[in-house]
């Protein structure tokens, strides 16, 4: 597999192109953003970490029956993964409220959430990432209503293998967002990641009082450095994962 | 029946009791607001035309199956309406993209929609009315599952109604904002008002080019004088109601 042209580059990944049309290289990168990209800082280790995590993430997910673009690593900061249509949304799952939900409808971050939320924002720049429903996605035709279907599907199956794994580490899953794509022989899959920078995180460990962030969080409220609560993460992620008996080649 | 205490002053309306608990008497003022009640101004005649515009349109919905909470005028600016438990949410259904939605999505006003969208605020003034969805409805405790379902077949019947009295009097039916409360018997109804200060209604009879407004757009965008639209939609209301021998007594 090849390492060809630099296709497009993220807050915190860069994608490029690779000799197979379906396959992407994804490169992770030490770079940490918040607020739509108003905050910035390079925190070393970051990449690896991510790269890392999300791997381990992936093949516990799939260990429960939920697929992902994930082919496999390259190196500590690169994997595979397969090129898709992506759907242009930021689809989000809560099962606490916190962040921008508290926030938006005056709850207090922590409460616990009758059934968990599925949200969307629409993916765009220029408009600041809006929220929007499931009427809309149809309606501009961002998402048919059978893919709208199996995006929301996948989305609660991905939120009850998270739920289950980081339940196992002793770690409570507040809320994450992930995104999603369809191949070229019309199958819906989970893309992007699922690391501390997408997923709210909270250390059921710690005796102390108030929230134990193992998440961005860290970083986006300037509560301290991230790479401890990352390494945390992914040590207690790869004990599982040993437990599990799944082997990820690092 | 008597006209209690003001229980309720809201921006174009004022809510009375009555010696009956089921019953409330509402008064329709010349308020027109716009912006949250940044804009304000008194304009004379307003609330006659729209208490007798929202009782055709409710005489009209009903002739059409659709069930609402008023009971009967009692003067040219007052009615009375069923007393209920009301969800604390704006009903918002749109068939074309304009106002807030167009400009949220990048969408050019007067687009079709491929679907008409339904689309929920909380009504909150501290947090601004913020737009929710349905699972954050049932999980913050504003409606059931099951509430929610008759909340939404009773918005989208209220649009396939009120689409066809629109198209009868040569008016499109852009979009419109309703709220809906439940019975103390626990039948769900269409509440609040129909009127052109909560419906984006566009003259399809105007030869000229453009949007002819014959809504409260007038005023939020200072277009001219709101009267002679609102009396246009009133007496197009009227002619229908009257075709279809349906008696309202003013």
């Amino acid at each position: 597999m090849e390492k060809l042209e630099l296709l497009y580059q993220g807050k915190a990944k860069k994608m490029y192109a690779t000799d197979d049309p379906d396959v992407l290289w994804v490169e992770y990168t030490n770079q940490a953003t918040a607020f739509n990209g108003e905050k910035k800082e390079r925190i070393a280790g970051k990449g690896s970490l991510n790269n890392r995590i999300t791997t381990l993430i992936f093949e516990l997910l799939k260990a429960r029956g939920v697929d992902s673009h994930f082919i496999g690593l390259v190196s500590e900061t690169e994997q595979l993964v397969r090129n898709m249509d992506m759907f242009p949304l930021e689809i989000i799952m809560r099962n606490t409220a916190a962040g921008s939900f508290a926030k938006r409808y005056g709850v207090e971050e922590g409460a616990s959430l009758d059934k968990p939320i599925l949200e969307f924002c629409y993916k765009s720049d220029p408009l600041n990432d809006p929220f929007i429903n499931g009427d809309a996605i149809v309606a501009l035709g961002l998402a048919t209503e059978e893919e709208l279907a199996e995006i929301s599907r996948i989305a609660r199956a991905v939120n009850d293998g998270l739920t289950d794994i980081f339940s196992r580490i002793g770690v409570r899953l507040v809320d994450f967002k992930i995104e999603e794509g369809k191949t070229r022989d019309g199958v819906i899959l989970l893309a992007d990641e699922i690391t501390p920078d997408t997923c709210r995180l909270w250390d059921l460990r710690g005796g102390d009082d108030g929230i134990a962030h193992l998440d961005k969080d860290l970083f986006r409220r300037g509560l301290g450095s991230i790479i401890p609560a990352y390494e945390e993460i992914h040590a207690r992620l790869a004990g599982l994962a040993r437990s599990e008996g799944i082997a990820i080649d690092e």
